[in-house]
């Protein structure tokens, strides 16, 4: 049986780029590593990626809804079947994401959004989940400048200009400060309530000292 | 308040023909009527029925949750302000093809179903369900057939050569009769549940007659 574990935290946290780094560090140990994305980790998921965060105005339980569905799908299609060969999973955002952003962020309830993720996951739920925290104002504010940390040997963590991300001006991630300083504090909730399932890390630091912590936490847990 | 009427029942039973002749009378009668479907009745939703019919494979759990999505959706968008203006609502399809179709019909279990719709719906709730009972063989060589009732006066209920219907094969329409029959059965235990709620119909009569007994069950519950 392999890991599923969750990169967490607001916008501009530096979660795809700690997957990209933990990849990189578990491969080279020797493990089948499957990196996902929700939204949009399925075939089905692609699709709703552009409904939940292109254009269209889906209400709060509209969204709340498709994104159980998107995840829903990955975790049969796709996370399931890797954890069952041995494979560990990394996972850019989780159910977690749902509890912080539609249960407190859209104000419909964690509990509720908890009962109705549980539905369709099957029991499905990280083992880990690595959130990296940072205040609302440097999230912003990575997200305003579209860069890639380098994790060459040598690059340190400079911050190089890159790519435009494609969800860089997603309709959620561009919801302000006071929505992700919500959505933090849900976070914080959601660790006080379940210490033993997360690693909170500084992710306000150089990417080389948060890929050392994360590391430890993930080798701390297996 | 206007009222909420949803037209259920298997593929072929003649819901799209049902909820025009019944629209004509009730314009004809001075009310201002609203029609809607599912999935697919809003923005949000039709970009959902291309994943619920066509050519994707969303597991049941899935389905369930997209299905609620575009209910939620509908009933938010559309079915609450024209309810609210006064007007009635003629909707082919409702929550209760969600409780027959993935309920039963998937296997999720109706009670799930039913509470996952509910954290959506806000209480927007069919007033009526208006059943046309047909046949599994009947609804499926109907489907075979592309055809329209014609509503116009002196036309009888001929059934003429029209377009192909865009949704004649569709993903969960084709799912063929043994499914068509569970589905049917289900639709009888909700009759069984909520009798007051329905109003059953011998739809494989010719189109006035089941016109007829839709009208005085529309009357009847005004």
């Amino acid at each position: 049986m392999g890991r599923y574990i969750a990169l967490e935290g607001i916008e501009g946290a530096g979660k795809t780029s700690v997957q990209a780094g933990l990849r990189l560090r578990l491969e080279a140990a020797g493990r089948e590593v499957v990196c996902v994305r929700e939204p949009g980790g399925t075939p089905v998921g692609r699709s709703l990626r552009r409904i939940l965060l292109d254009g269209l105005e889906p209400i709060p339980w509209a969204e709340a809804l498709l994104f159980a569905a998107d995840r829903a799908q990955l975790a049969a299609e796709v996370i399931r079947p890797a954890l069952d060969r041995g494979a560990w999973v990394l996972s850019d955002r989780s159910v977690y994401s749902s509890l912080a952003y539609q249960g407190v962020g859209r104000g419909l309830g964690m509990d509720r959004i908890r009962a109705l993720n549980e539905l369709g996951l099957a029991g499905t739920w990280p083992d880990l989940v690595i959130l990296l925290a940072v205040t609302p104002a440097v999230g912003l504010a990575r997200q305003d400048m579209p860069h890639q940390m380098s994790l060459l040997p040598g690059a340190g963590s400079v911050r190089r200009p890159g790519p435009a991300r494609e969800d860089r001006t997603d309709r959620i991630g561009s919801e302000g400060e006071r929505f992700q300083s919500v959505v933090l504090e849900a976070f914080d909730e959601l660790v006080r309530r379940q210490p033993e399932r997360f690693a909170v890390i500084d992710a306000e630091r150089p990417l080389e000292e948060v890929m050392e912590d994360v590391w430890a936490a993930v080798e701390g847990g297996s």
